[in-house]
């Protein structure tokens, strides 16, 4: 939509159709006087929109508890079964898929294990061609298929998909996007909005919407996997920098006389609580072991499982404290392995934190993720949903072959 | 100005001539065809704007050179004469202030030394309106003051002007901007918008809109004085955090064994890179002692002040890329006394940066501020300026009062 100064009566309405379904999308059942008061629009603006969008069965109108005394008011509520779309999650040792209905509610969900080190692009794009066939054979009928979401940790274009580097996947510069749209567009002769985005990225903005970060402004999720990346929300903007490559809090030094990265540099941050940090400090080397492992060594008395991790608690603290002077956010969630071990380790990680500002700590909370191992996933999805949501109608009018079964 | 939905006409016009405005204040004469190529309004539209601007005497239209060939254009030009701020630089050991016409000429500027330690927000006030009163004197006839900015070295609450911390200052909780509001109201009988900043945000808002980072959509201004600070502007917006307290770069924990800060925590940035470690580091300890000190005792043959020089430039290169990583930004810009060290170490700098990873390194430039050491106090002028900008027939029609000599 090009308009340079006054926007049409149908852009309007469009953007007003937009807003509406965004926040019952993201917030669940809402009265119409709750509607009335969000959008600032006039009731029988807000009654028309309604109408539109319960015509294309985006939203029904039905009773439901607004948690006040007294009957029952009418809400509007999104119908999950009425667009869906697949969220995936790449990660180095696994893929995990999810069918997701609007509104957020998780239809189905799986997971897939690969060997690391021998995952290419092309087996992540068979792979998705063939996850999306099996769960898109369970979606309810007549659910329009409207997005795919695909999560990877590396460094995503994100504009068009593109994998500049994922360095635990191996993968340098692979067109991700390309591959998936022209895949799918084979196997379904359709093929719906298709958007890739580095995982904690997506762990940030699901967090934001539907996690620990509801009413905060400022977020930075910390993915924990084998790389240590982050996904950083300022003013409710995803921060991208200028190649879109912002946010890779992981190559923090943060200990100069420490071990090296594989980036070159030393005493990365990645380096001291990355997942293989943990399992090489615990002394349990090997491609199977996993943090779980280390904090069941030490819960069976390994004392040198209990040094690794309290070690890594301590790194952990210096970095988040390092990130609360640098960004002041609200809040920071700890993904990944991250959120197995920080409640081992929270005296280290509040002792060190202690050492930030005072003015910029006593505003944060570090949180685990309200969404569990699934913030990544389900900000796939949301990204996946971000077509629909930004014009129902140019998606549900305008592309009726964007619908599954 | 609250509007919700539909603006009035009046709305768009005020809007319309706010944005010409200020761009003519930031770039300089135009001709009519830019202005019409910029704002996306039609040349009539475009015609009766600037003659508004024209005859509040805050524009004239003259031959300049538009760099064309053939005869020189009719050019919209601010007049520097006709609306002026008074900006102020408060450091540690001097104030800074300067008469900045429309357009960003600097008219006057002064520079008054004070003791360390000593220098208590009431003193501050005081020789503020002392300048103040001897900048205007100097003021052009007809100038209208529109405004006043300050900047100081700490942590301030910028929608009100309370410095909330300035350590350097050993100011807590001082309420600088009701201070200068009242006082400047006592001595002159009307006070035009008054308002704080912190010094690295005014760096960045300065060398982003009229230095180095003309063109740039995300840059960080490193503030080197006592303490490192820093204002970090991300897809064009200063980014503030929770509570304003965000771009604590100085705080940053880049050497765990090293010397404890003032904050409390080992290792600190600032510890490492602030103006009072090169002077430690090269042995010349004392308040009156200078970074260009330490550079003359080097350019005289002295090795321990080299060996400081070039100890601080691998701090320096360490913290920069790590910047790189976090913030991926077009560019870095080093203030204070940092802009003097950057000439002698860029070869340590190079190297540490070349650690950062590759796309991330290979976008961004490490630059020397282009208004040399007055970047802060330019910022500053900046934001006094803002309330001009944002709605030029608000200041001028309808504050009359705020109309100096």
């Amino acid at each position: 939509m090009v308009t340079r100064g006054a926007a049409t009566q149908d852009d309007v309405r469009r953007h007003n159709l937009a807003r509406l379904l965004r926040h019952l999308h993201e917030r669940g059942a809402t009265s119409r006087s709750e509607l009335v008061a969000f959008s600032g629009l006039n009731r029988s603006t807000v009654g028309v929109l309604v109408s539109e969008l319960a015509e294309i069965n985006l939203v029904f109108e039905g009773a439901g508890s607004a948690g006040q005394v007294g009957r029952p008011s009418l809400m509007v509520q999104p119908v999950a079964e009425s667009a869906i779309v697949v969220a995936f999650e790449i990660r180095v040792e696994r893929t995990i898929v999810a069918l997701v209905g609007l509104g957020g509610a998780v239809l189905l969900r799986k997971e897939q294990r690969h060997r690391r080190n021998s995952y290419t692009p092309e087996a992540a794009v068979r792979n998705i061609v063939s996850l999306t066939a099996q769960v898109l054979a369970k979606a309810p009928d007549r659910a329009a298929w409207v997005g795919v979401g695909v999560s990877v940790p590396g460094i995503v274009d994100h504009t068009d998909g593109r994998v500049m580097l994922a360095p635990n996947l191996g993968w340098v510069d692979a067109p991700l996007g390309d591959l998936v749209r022209d895949a799918l567009m084979a196997e379904f002769d359709v093929c719906p909005s298709v958007v890739v985005n580095n995982d904690a990225d997506l762990g940030a903005i699901a967090e934001y919407a539907r996690g620990v970060g509801i009413g905060a402004r400022n977020l930075i999720y910390v993915s924990g996997e084998v790389g240590i990346g982050g996904g950083i929300i300022i003013d409710g903007r995803v921060m991208m920098g200028a190649g879109g490559y912002g946010g890779e809090i992981g190559h923090m030094v943060v200990n100069p006389d420490g071990v090296t990265c594989r980036c070159g540099a030393r005493g990365c941050w990645e380096t001291e609580i990355g997942r293989d940090a943990v399992v090489r400090e615990a002394g349990l080397g090997g491609e199977q072991v996993e943090v779980e492992d280390v904090i069941a060594a030490a819960e069976a008395g390994s004392r040198r499982a209990e040094e690794a991790i309290q070690a890594v608690g301590e790194w952990l603290g210096i970095g988040l404290a390092n990130l609360v002077n640098l960004f002041n956010p609200e809040v920071i969630v700890l993904g990944g392995h991250l959120r197995l071990l920080l409640p081992r380790v929270s005296a280290q990680v509040a002792r060190r934190i202690h050492f930030a500002l005072p003015a910029a700590r006593e505003q944060v909370r570090v949180e685990v993720p309200a969404l569990r191992g699934d913030s990544t996933l389900l900000g796939a999805a949301e990204t996946a949903f971000d077509a629909l949501l930004s014009d129902p109608i140019a998606v549900f009018e305008d592309s009726p072959h964007a619908v599954a079964s």
